[in-house]
């Protein structure tokens, strides 16, 4: 009798993940086996994923670790991680360690927590010389990501989601991403893993637990059960499709400046207004504009000096960066 | 004192679009003004319209019309119909006239209605000559749109919701796609203009009606205000990016077929998957396929033929068409 359906899934998603990292390897002389890491926070996705880690890997040749941030925000942390490490320890995973990190403000307290743990993750990589790094997300996570983008209103690129492969080098790989939640807490369940629930998940002060308690739910109750997937693909499909375009604008970018490097209104009037557009925000971040702070509308008054010129004066844009037209030229620059 | 600013919100919105449907008019050799329509449900978003198009359209020089459509579909819709009728002619709208149309079953219950509305509407703009015809789609019905584009995941096509232009020759413009649903009731309670509510808009058993009403509260709820503006914004975005999208992809069709116009796998190889994919869509369109049977796992699985050549044999994609690999080549033929 095979595994549990739960399990089989979990196992062939990351024996899929290793295949593709074991592909991409490059032996060291040394004839070490490469060593592949697990982010864990003790929650089922990524319990679900170090269990599937720890039963694929050796088969492969391959070492398998695992990693747990404390990110140190609710009392108890410390001990918590350590017993993750313990957790993951009887799994058979090696090395396994617990990194502390300090959560700092920048961006509201999703996006520090992330960012610090990012760093850690990273750190611990180089350290360890790992071939990769597994992450749990879920195609639920991935709906609700797809969602906060599309509540940014800042075009496809916001609506693709997390990628499968991602990182320095595709360091960071997320094998669950096409499974969902409940098929990795299944996998905990029938393997009788201990699954720890971050409270931070059911807090309503976060959007992205308000979103999978409340507005997920009632999108799928007016929508109908397809959405999670149907979001999924969206952020497949739409990742494809801003690649492509950003590809477009970076070869038509060379095409529409004169020989002094100034971009020509004429040749950028005649290109589509998504190349078009994809151009003139690229321009006004080299000059100098931060692309957190440039928004749609930021580049749409630019555009209105291609395709609605009637004279107007210098457009003002974040970072102090000045567009104008002059003599047919489109001129971006720090004022 | 000037207007309100929900009425004077409605009359911008009308007279823009006004404008543009004169630069886009040639003057008839017997001098008449042209005519523009409004199709007016009784709804306050129609109704709202139906009150700026009468007072803007005489200053510019334009007849202005109205047509109201009788579905059929609730007891007593004839003398509801007639009653638009009377308040649209109270407006001084001429013509103003109500058609009855008959409702299939194609596609379910929203979209055939929505089929023998514009069907009806096409046959009245031939019939009077109309230079537009004015529809009075708000913003909040561009981010359901969306919404419902967003659940069929197939692509940022479908997240493009309503064009401001659409239909033959320009005929149909939306002026209030960038205007709330709240500020047309204002413009109508301000105006004492009498609306009616469709009952069919708070229906539970109508998919658009429990997206107003419970899905996107709820997603607002998790997200924030800006929801139903960000989702707009997503359409207009999606749609500049889809449309440039399907031209890059008909013109490199022509580039990667052979002098015997067959597809050739390494030309197609070598475009960005965005770009292949939907050359082989339109490909597959082309041989017979119906758009609406042609999901994206079908091109999905087409595509696995040029990225993932292991000698799979025929697919089997809807409406009997069949694609292979034969040497080199894709080809894609109803079988």
């Amino acid at each position: 009798m095979g595994p549990h359906p739960a399990v089989a899934a979990i196992r062939l998603a990351v024996r899929r993940v290793l295949h593709d990292i074991l592909s991409a390897h490059t032996q060291p002389p040394t004839g070490e086996q490469p060593l592949v890491l697990v982010a864990c926070s003790g929650g089922a996705d990524s319990m679900a994923l170090a269990s599937a880690l720890a039963f694929e890997a050796p088969k492969l040749g391959i070492r398998a670790g695992g990693i747990t941030v404390d990110h140190g925000l609710q009392p108890g942390s410390d001990s918590r991680a350590e017993d993750v490490v313990l957790r993951l320890t009887a799994l058979g995973l090696r090395p396994v360690e617990s990194v502390a990190v300090h959560v700092g403000r920048t961006g509201g307290p999703e996006a520090a927590a992330r960012d610090a743990r990012y760093a850690a993750l990273d750190a611990a990589a180089e350290r360890h010389g790992a071939a990769g790094v597994l992450l749990g997300h879920t195609r639920d996570d991935q709906a609700e990501t797809v969602l906060l983008g599309l509540a940014r209103g800042s075009g496809i690129r916001s609506l693709s989601g997390m990628a499968a492969v991602s990182g320095a080098a595709g360091r960071y790989r997320r094998p669950f991403l096409q499974l969902d939640r409940q098929t990795a807490r299944k996998a905990c369940l029938v393997q009788h893993l201990p699954v720890w629930d971050d409270p931070h998940n059911t807090d309503p002060a976060y959007t992205r637990s308000r979103l999978r308690h409340e507005g997920l739910p009632a999108l799928e109750k007016a929508l109908g059960k397809g959405v999670v997937e149907a979001l999924a693909r969206t952020a497949q499909l739409s990742r494809d499709d801003a690649d492509a375009l950003d590809t477009w604008a970076q070869q038509a970018a060379a095409s529409v400046r004169d020989t002094a490097g100034l971009l020509e209104c004429a040749k950028l009037y005649a290109l589509p207004p998504a190349v078009r557009r994809r151009i003139l925000r690229r321009a006004a971040i080299e000059a100098g504009a931060p692309a957190g702070a440039l928004f749609a509308r930021h580049i749409e008054e630019v555009d209105r000096l291609i395709t609605g010129w009637r004279g107007q004066g210098e457009i003002n844009l974040p970072g102090k960066v000045v567009a104008q037209r002059q003599g047919g030229r489109l001129v971006i620059r720090q004022g």
